[in-house]
């Protein structure tokens, strides 16, 4: 009996150790609910945007039991300025926005903007446009406003006609129930693959008067066409003209969204838009170069850049938040090509995963960019330390420095060229188990 | 006692289920020991070439227990032409090769190739360039020929001193076991995360005589500078003017070598060679466009195109080898710019490792090029299933169809984008979780 009883303690012992083995494996498949890399105090407290509401609405459009359809309305006479994705094949509600933006809007009517989640309208052929229209007639009508001053956006699986009925018949009530207090439900309603709702802020004095800013952000790969597009909308009380904030939006663009990489991977429906309802009491910013002009820039740059920032933390798989630095490029166009060679290499995104302090790699990356770089005057650092300089390691430089570097969540990864004057950042993250699970275990 | 039984009985079932269990899991988790797309007949019966010799060594750079070394020799008055990584950064035997090859070489002397697996010599600034040097010199006393006639390549891991002295210590034995037959060696001891060795041949009859080609190939990411730089060396014993063949390699190189991409990742030391005997007794080739010139240079086309698609057979985690063809592009150039964004899209790629025939990531692929395509007129066939056609899905394309194409292990994915005549193919393989285990689970 005795050698049973501790066969029997033997094969419990087994057991539990091949659970906790088990466990292991599946925690490393299983996705996270919410990404590590999110702000760890949750949706920050935005401010109210004085001549802006929102509201909310189950469409069904694809999502059951939840919010997929959003509707912002601002006050006439607000100024709209909007950036797009370059893709060829960009979606039916893309190219409707991109036409309205061509000339003026009325400047006595609302402005509309209305975002469903779940399909995209994009690779629709005919049809798709017909759905843009639909949502567009619908929306002018109850909100009271031209069809010339409704923006749309639709982001999720490609190819299937938009069932816009459904949406179309959510618009009543969405009207019915605009609030300034609901920007919050207004970022979850547009999420489709991400994890957690995004939101910034900044507040700036202008002319005296206190002038805020508030942002929302759906986005998590760079950006399948599946479901992970990028929307940004952004809204402020500030009063500009609107070629200024045209020019602002394109110029801080540059700086922020498109200085983000997560996979290399272009949306079809690419949207960032911010809406100026001139409610701060103060006097029109009419010249970007003014003290007004640049104040405002610089706040609706940091708000720009920690929405871009989020949909890095957001990305698909992502454990770690990088930011590439290259400096000493022969202009900034180099620069910025250099940082998304190494931002985007599969190889340095994986060694970054594996917490991996494989400089070899960045070296690999620099070269392979096309671009001019001194092989023998280059330097790269981990964070502050001095990995390698004139063309080899640093004698300085120690593998276990670079090891427990690696460990942190948010990295820099610093590059001298040694050519020239340009310079560029750009953020990333890493290439991991999960986004391969994400992107090819399940069929969408 | 019963009770005791049967708890015993059910923890041993339970034991033996985890087992299963975790073995499922490790199984997709370990490398296989040879790729599932390496040919099935193993290495080819490649025919001598007259008047080259190989012999291989164990030189102890960093692999114990297998040759890491090999010299080739072929007689003098071969020509010899190369091509090597355009890398700003790329390695000392980079560059050494590519300055010999700027002037004619002595028709008087051998010319000898030396290649080591281990260390890449790579970002080893100026001590780099002393061990190339060294081993030059080395070669060329043993083999008595002038050190402008000896070629390094050297692939492994970067920034390390190559340890130089052991591979010197080989030269003589080297020298002195010499063979024919020996090119299987060779194409092994130049191997590093190769899970196969890799060659190719090719015949032709010119001038009445039968002449020879033959080649061998190592790489197996495109290309990680760590450990999978790719090589190639072909030996022929055609009589060819230098300047033809340096033309006609540079010309077949770009629908082979740089038509193909693992993970878009480019190494420091990426070298393909060509080396002619003139022993096939045949008259001089002094021109690419006679008759002889255009035989001998389709044969040297299969021979590279076959050894570029076993470099992406053999890619890191590659569970599929895909061809990418895109015709109806405004130029030739423009078609391979689309072709390397859908074969790179780490969307697509694992999409095909999920077998997902998501024809969404393709159309995503295209529009994110920054090439002109008629998103309207766009066709995209998975190999002979008509997917999309007039931008959007096929009337008469059906899901199980694609899902059951998707399942084969060699895939072609046709994109026309409707507006001009040119056209590219790209080779490619997929994203999978074996690519990030090589990659980032394990250090180098």
């Amino acid at each position: 009996m005795g050698g049973k009883k501790a066969k029997l303690k033997k094969l419990k012992k087994k057991v539990s150790k091949l659970k906790k083995e088990l466990k292991g494996f599946e925690t490393s498949q299983s996705a996270p609910e919410i990404s590590p890399l999110a702000p760890s105090g949750g949706f920050p407290n935005l401010p109210v945007i004085q001549g802006v509401e929102f509201s909310t609405a189950q469409a069904g459009v694809k999502y059951a039991g939840r919010d997929d359809v959003m509707l912002a309305k601002a006050i006439a006479g607000s100024t709209v300025a909007g950036v797009f994705t370059r893709s060829s094949t960009r979606s039916a509600p893309v190219l409707d926005c991109q036409n309205k933006l061509k000339k003026p809007l009325p400047t006595d009517m609302p402005v509309a903007i209305l975002v469903n989640s779940g399909n995209s309208n994009a690779f629709t052929g005919a049809k798709g446009d017909g759905s843009v229209q639909a949502i567009c007639t619908a929306v002018s009508k109850q909100v009271g406003t031209a069809t010339d001053c409704v923006f749309t956006a639709s982001t999720g699986v490609i190819g299937e006609p938009l069932p816009h009925d459904r949406i179309v018949a959510q618009i009543s009530q969405l009207n019915a129930t605009l609030s300034k207090d609901k920007i919050k439900a207004a970022a979850g309603a547009i999420m489709t693959t991400d994890t957690f709702e995004k939101g910034a802020s900044a507040s700036v004095v202008l002319d005296g008067k206190t002038t805020h800013i508030a942002g929302i952000a759906k986005g998590s790969g760079m950006i399948a066409p599946d479901m992970a597009t990028m929307l940004v909308y952004i809204f402020t009380d500030a009063t500009v003209e609107q070629s200024v904030l045209q020019t602002m939006l394109s110029d801080l663009n540059e700086r922020s969204f498109n200085a983000i990489t997560v996979d290399s991977d272009t949306s079809t429906s690419d949207s960032v838009m911010v809406i100026a309802t001139g409610q701060n009491g103060g006097s029109k910013i009419t010249d970007a170069s003014s003290t007004q002009g640049k104040a405002f820039a610089a706040a609706l740059g940091d708000v720009m850049r920690e929405l871009a920032h989020l949909v890095v933390k957001d990305g698909e798989g992502a454990t770690k938040f990088v930011a590439i630095n290259v400096t000493g490029a022969a202009s900034n166009m180099s620069a910025r090509t250099i940082a998304l060679s190494v931002a985007n290499s599969p190889l340095v995104k994986t060694a970054l995963a594996g917490e991996d302090p494989n400089w070899g790699r960045v070296v690999m990356a620099v070269g392979k960019s096309g671009e001019h770089a001194d092989r023998d005057k280059m330097t790269i650092y981990f964070g502050d330390i001095l990995v390698a300089e004139n063309g080899w390691v640093s004698p300085n430089y120690t593998e276990s420095a670079g090891v427990s570097y690696m460990k942190n969540a948010e990295l820099s990864i610093s590059v001298d060229v040694g050519v020239g004057p340009g310079l560029a950042t750009v953020w990333t993250c890493d290439l991991t188990h999960q986004y391969i699970t994400i992107n090819a275990d399940y069929r969408s």
